[in-house]
């Protein structure tokens, strides 16, 4: 049978602060990435965060990000490799230790690092290399068939092609930019028809009709507001129906 | 053969920031405190830290603090115990994630959150409840005979009693607070001779004379100037002289 | 003509985060305190917010605070004087500099500042000094008759007298716990009629029947959910009602 | 009679960190670059350099920097316009609380910020505008011919170009690299030669032998480590030895 992960960003509140609808996103996703207290999240929420993914039975990742709570990871930072590589051991550490048997399913970049990763080799090998020195069966999640899916492969630690189903894509295989006005697909219908082709055809229509091969092994979608949820029941609904099973990578 | 280890602060540099002598302690202590990110130290300070005491063949522990860089975790902080909790096994997870074998020898609470645990019972439990989310046989070390001790007991986590041979004692076997002028014994042979004493006859003379029952597993020992540095060396003599092995927890 | 000035907290959300109802309490009050970026707030909100009340023409005071976000301000830390006099000053200084005319109407510290404050008089008279450091002619807001006040008149520096209408009091003037039952009053009709009895009468009746005196400049109401607001248009209503004006300080 | 300005950055410690020999660089410079907690610094720093400052007669200035204390301002961050506006604001209005007049001499961003404004345009207008928020009338100190200097006279702020006596440039009158061989000149009398030979002759030789007219205002020196004091020594000696005067801007 053909299978699929959704995953999802949670965990993001902070202090006083709350954001993300993540008890109503929860039962619609097979993965959550929980952010580890640098770009969000803090370790009260981590804790409370865990808890409801492993009672809800999902797949638990790092959402590991840059130390920038006021940008919320989305500003671009020079780091070093050795820092970046230091700084995902230390996020991805902190947040296994909230898991019941000290076990993660995943890592997955957060904002500006997950981007930048994506076409820098060296940041992509320094992440995956923070990974590694964790543990090295865990795998990391990056944007399929970019530099963070290559340095997964020669760091040699284990990998997740992510798709985004609200996205267009260049035909380079990268996503469009969220400045361009073409960048984010926000019907539902459409959302699930072009997720849909991807996981049966493994390709995706580029936004000038190139066809670019892409096997799936995860879809990421988003729960912070009505709209989103929205989009997520009717992908989930229209994966049923096609007879494609909706689990943990 | 009767055995003692020694144990010091350690990492406590933080970007730019140099702190301590770290280099120069390792080879005169059995166990190293290593701060975690809150009060000092950073992810790079962290993997250099580990390193070099896994090198030295040292045991290496995390030395959790309050979040306050400014104040080097020294400034009491009102937290409530689910914070405490969670904060700890933050700290101790991502210093964990920097060992070679994803294992601890111990765990230290740093300044004002040592301080106020000696005597806070619920301050006490918490971090012990925090350290067991993360490893129930994983050691705390807390003042001897103090609440941080009963409150291992209680958690049901190993414990060390720790004792300080450079400080006196009040009757009830706290410390002499530093703001008093005998708080602080800074001649090295009278240092030496009382942490033999401590540990051959299980006992340590508070400031008025008291005999209090000590039976410490481990001795707190610093590294940040030369005076302290030669104390060291002197207890280290001393306690080799005395047929006393130097050995990690 | 008898007249009051109703103050209430902005300001407060940071970076991704949101918080408070802003925009709809600022027409019910004449005067702010806007959060400076150590327990909430951050430049660019700071900025926008400082903008909003001049824009509002109400009075534009500093909301200084502890350095903690996590904890937003409300958990108590133990600073020396001489940090929180410049804490303050560093505050006073970073909120001054985005108003039109670099001039502040007021400063009234945050959260568990304020709270310990009201009772520990040399960290009031730091609090005072660190004001006095920016401008020896800016008010500060503290609860009416407490040690912030004796500070206050003891460094020098113009007060006003806080109160407030949704909270009950002890006999001895401070506030009854939140802890406690009955602390909070909700009601918005007995609020306003508090309120109005305060400043028409010059008491306050507290919680034990005790009537204690207490003359009122400005009155702390707040914004940050719907039952808060319907409280403080009760509030204006009755007071214009009665024939008090609603001015800033 | 002809004169020059020689500044020096200060009060770079933090909490327990200690940092630069700022007691003895005071007596050898005309002005100072105070940093602000963003990079470097903490209100306890700011006011004892601050105080040391005004106590020496020389220029204060401000020195803001990104909000990376781990990487001391000096790594990159893609932060938007208003974002560095409100953030350069928040700085200097901050370190100017702490001067005895509420005045400061200047304001020389720090690290990667001075070194990205030197030739962005976006971000230096970002820089100067948030300068003008605080004082129009307030100088800014930029890299000679730079785009700093461009944006101050086109946002409409005074300024103060600066040059570095210690550094070789290229044909373009930007710095060389640091990464390359020949970056930093260390010998004191080549120094103090380059230097008398700018303010005679108001040109610079470029690495390539390229003449480049320059007119500096200021000369930025350094005192971290003991070398770094004899250049500033012998810098002095020679200037005054010619005939120019070393007075604050």
């Amino acid at each position: 049978m053909t299978k699929i992960d959704l995953n999802s960003d949670l965990g993001e509140s902070f202090g006083r602060y709350s954001l993300g609808r993540d008890s109503e996103i929860i039962p619609l996703v097979s993965s959550v990435n929980i952010a580890c207290g640098f770009h969000a999240g803090d370790p009260d929420v981590m804790a409370k965060t865990v808890a409801l993914a492993e009672e809800a039975g999902i797949g638990v990742g790092a959402h590991p990000g840059f130390p920038d709570l006021q940008g919320f990871g989305r500003r671009k930072m020079a780091m070093k490799p050795t820092e970046v590589k230091n700084m995902i051991t230390y996020q991805v550490g902190a947040l296994m230790a909230f898991t019941s048997n000290k076990k993660l399913q995943h890592v997955k970049p957060h904002g500006a690092l997950y981007n930048m990763a994506a076409t820098d080799h060296d940041l992509a090998v320094a992440i995956c290399e923070g990974i590694k020195q964790v543990d090295p069966d865990l795998p990391i999640y990056g944007l399929a068939n970019s530099e963070l899916i290559k340095a997964a492969q020669e760091v040699g630690i284990p990998y997740a092609q992510e798709a985004f189903g609200d996205r267009n894509y260049n035909a380079d295989g990268t996503l469009v930019s969220r400045s361009l006005p073409k960048a984010v697909i926000k019907d539902p219908q459409e959302v699930a028809k072009r997720v849909k082709i991807m996981i049966e055809n493994e390709e995706i229509i580029a936004i000038d009709g190139t066809k670019i091969p892409l096997k799936p092994d995860s879809i990421c979608v988003h729960g912070d507001n009505q709209q989103a949820l929205n989009i997520v029941s009717e992908l989930r609904a229209t994966l049923i129906d096609a007879g494609i099973e909706i689990i943990p990578f």
